[in-house]
């Protein structure tokens, strides 16, 4: 014992293992809220969240804290810098860095406003009841303005919140993949526009009972690594992953019965997510680096399942007849027909729904409105206008009302502000991945057509997984596949399914 | 504000409010574990808990606290002490000199080993392994026996324990009103033996689809008060309700397909705690008061609802036919045959299925172990064999494995230890208070015969719920019934119901 003790790490560990802690309270509070928390819990619920996220944010920007980071750092003695300890060194002071800069009262108040915020959108969203939602709006963005008051040392106060979702993120380098990608999308959808009627999807659009859709899913995400010993999957309005360490992943998810990819590609995604918390080394569970910080990785893993194998030609092969072996002769489709179906591309009002070149114009819209928002150019009264003319130019069609418009989305609600670029970001990586692992896993392909995922999976833990938080998109990125995040990849892959889906040469 | 914040009172109440949330987000943490959470998150879960309990303990236990309870203490200004004011200070204080003596790592060292012995008592119980449970037994055991170290102000060791669920509670009062209540059981018992066959409860053990019991239950608890907006009901293997507030109240319960009375009598008995947390106060919520603190008091809430009620000759009357409705003909009885049914008394090894009449003798088995084992006069590895001659001792059955036997009850593998006499005490308040009631509404028969439970409901508010944790029950009980515990009122119910049931008179 006593030799152990002399660590410096051991008493930075000790303390970090407690914020972790904490941290698995603040997420066991917010899963509750969001798939099991009766409505009238809610106030209660945001003290308490308000309470834990002041201790916690107390306990880490304390000075002691401090203390034992420069103690630790003191201990490196050459500790490579893909050691785990030279990675909790480095991470671990950048957030601190940041995070001392935050008043813990500003903290608590930012969580409360969170929490009492996303109770309010449950009910505005089911209303469309926009004006009796916008004082939380505003509250949100007033608490977010405050925050990046904090700080001096970013180009941009835009840059402060992207940084919080994905470190080391620039609005200026965001916005120059963003043009890119637009133009390139923009010229995929023009392509495609006098064919919109080749693809037809109405087999989707059915009856499709949730016992059995539940059936389904549950045999889906097995394949793709699910054990009920570690795992849990529950409904949710908006249906998001968590994990509590490694081992106790939970995933939610949300039933149409009247239109199959609702909870199918919904319970795939959300998987991909879970797989990623699962996938981090058992060494850097209960510390900082336990849980992936990058959003964009996360949402790479996500999509890598959801689109890129759960809507591949090879996979389809696989879902077909299951679908139809759940739901019966009505349910039976050729596997052609379903894979063109899955990939139909046609603007529509729900970024949730939306087909994979369009997904990315919906985050460009929420991205430019949150900067204009935070910045001032946007008040929050004048938002849902700004949001209907934006769908309007952007994805050329009228939005019908506010549940269908800017109360879609859970995030702004939750004080998340900052976060929706690395959906697209995330689209974006999941391209170079999935073109790299079919380097790296020549018969990957193949693999996919019989249903067998396990190669993929290990492929993206050792890649990916593993690492938890250690490293940023920026230093893992080009370690897996050569570079930064690029736009090449991903419209590659688009147009390569496109062409098919289409029976066209978009290459 | 400024007015506001010079009340000493703000800065107690501020901190305490704090100490509240840390309360709730440990019953989360557990309502979680127990419904919830896959078997693989137990030992992350175990940490997790074990770091809540020590914040909140050293946050509870500091000095600060002492100075604001004395700041409060030196301006109630003679404010009597019944007042939400003078109950705060006199229940935390003597709450605060209690905890200081703990330290803070043997607190969190029982909240991990309690988390962790949970866990292993779930596996224990379902494969009888006693031996492999008994190494996490002996690990509470040891450190309840530290946690008595901490104290040198009780006239016995187990008075540390009982103190803790029965505040003021002490053994040598319980265990005088134990042999008188023993005697007077035991009487009973032998009335009834050769009247054994006399009642016939075979139609409580048919067939009755989970499904259908969903049913019959959620129609029950909503007679009782139970609010979907306000409520939730879950399975768990060992029934329990808990309460975040009086507006976040959650009860689990357990089914058995073939006998009716467990989901249906195990939810009106977790309805019957769900009311009391729900009914306390809203001055007292985000307080240490805001929870009911005597468990004597919260089982006598639970068993009366549950036996007094639900068991009782009016109310089977409005049971019977929803029945029937429920589950169709085959479970059509007469409401005279349910009401005998439900109330036959016959020796069982199954604490939470006994009858009224032998329930209590398993709280005396146990609370004679607990005090053996916590002084040192029983090993953990004799602890089955004692357990099953105490069995055949005070009932008179052999029990055939440990799962029936020493291992069923969760109360010992999560360190609750000198928490069962509570149970029994329970029975006693209840038979008080439903004796009190009877007397304050004249009509309260022909009212639960009509299904009517309102009144008896506000009633137990009034008197009972609604002071939250504000007085003990010594200070209590005086109050709505006139004295102390007595075993008297309890007695005289039972010998009423049981000669109506068994056709002879016990009086």
């Amino acid at each position: 014992m006593t030799q152990v003790t002399t660590d410096p790490f051991n008493a930075l560990r000790e303390r970090l293992a407690e914020l972790a802690d904490l941290r698995s309270v603040a997420q066991l509070l917010d899963w509750d809220q969001q798939t099991m928390m009766p409505p009238r819990g809610a106030p209660a619920r945001a003290e308490t969240v308000a309470t834990v996220q002041r201790l916690s944010h107390e306990m880490f920007v304390a000075d002691e804290t401090g203390r034992l980071l420069a103690a630790a750092a003191a201990h490196l003695d050459g500790a490579p810098p893909d050691s785990d300890d030279a990675a909790l060194v480095r991470v671990v002071t950048r957030r601190w860095e940041k995070a001392r800069r935050v008043p813990s009262k500003l903290a608590a108040d930012l969580a409360r406003a969170a929490s009492i915020g996303q109770q309010a959108w449950i009910a505005a969203r089911r209303d469309a009841d926009f004006a009796g939602f916008a004082p939380y709006l505003e509250r949100n963005f007033e608490l977010v303005r405050r925050y990046i008051d904090c700080f001096d040392d970013f180009d941009c106060a835009y840059d402060a919140l992207l940084d919080d979702y994905e470190p080391g993120g620039r609005t200026a380098e965001v916005s120059s993949l963003f043009d890119e990608l637009k133009g390139e999308l923009r010229s995929i959808i023009n392509a495609l526009s006098d064919r919109a009627g080749r693809v037809d999807d109405s087999f989707l659009h059915g009856h499709f009972p949730v016992d059995g859709q539940r059936r389904l899913v549950t045999w889906l995400i097995e394949q793709m690594g699910f054990d009920r010993a570690g795992w849990r999957i529950d409904d949710a309005i908006h249906p998001f992953a968590t994990g509590f360490g490694n081992r106790d992943v939970r995933i939610t998810t949300r039933w149409d019965e009247r239109f199959l990819p609702t909870s199918l590609y919904g319970a795939m995604h959300e998987c991909g997510h879970g797989l990623y918390e699962e996938g981090v080394a058992q060494s850097l569970q209960r510390t900082p680096l336990g849980h992936p910080e990058s959003l964009a990785l996360h949402e790479s893993q996500s999509r890598l399942w959801e689109n890129m194998v759960g809507r591949g030609r090879p996979f389809c092969g696989v879902l077909v007849p299951r679908i139809a072996e759940v739901f019966g002769d009505g349910a039976r489709v050729g596997v052609e027909e379903f894979y063109r179906a899955v990939n139909r591309v046609t603007p529509s009002l729900i970024r949730v729904e939306a087909d994979e070149v369009t997904y990315s114009l919906h985050i460009v819209v929420r991205f430019e409105l949150e900067q204009e928002l935070v910045e001032g150019r946007l008040a929050v009264r004048d938002l849902p206008e700004a949001w209907n003319a934006r769908y309007e130019e952007y994805l050329g069609i009228p939005v019908p009302d506010d549940a269908q418009g800017v109360l879609q989305d859970v995030h702004w609600s939750s004080g998340l502000i900052g976060y929706f670029p690395t959906y697209a970001l995330g689209n974006l990586i999941a391209g170079q991945l999935f073109e790299r692992a079919h380097q790296d896993v020549p018969d990957l392909d193949a693999q996919l057509s019989a249903g067998q995922l396990h190669d993929l999976r290990e492929w993206l833990r050792d890649k990916v997984h593993r690492h938890g938080a250690k490293f940023s998109t920026a230093e893992l990125l080009p370690t897996v596949v050569g570079g930064p995040i690029e736009v090449g990849p991903f419209i590659a892959y688009l147009k390569g399914k496109l062409s098919q889906v289409y029976d066209l040469d978009l290459r």
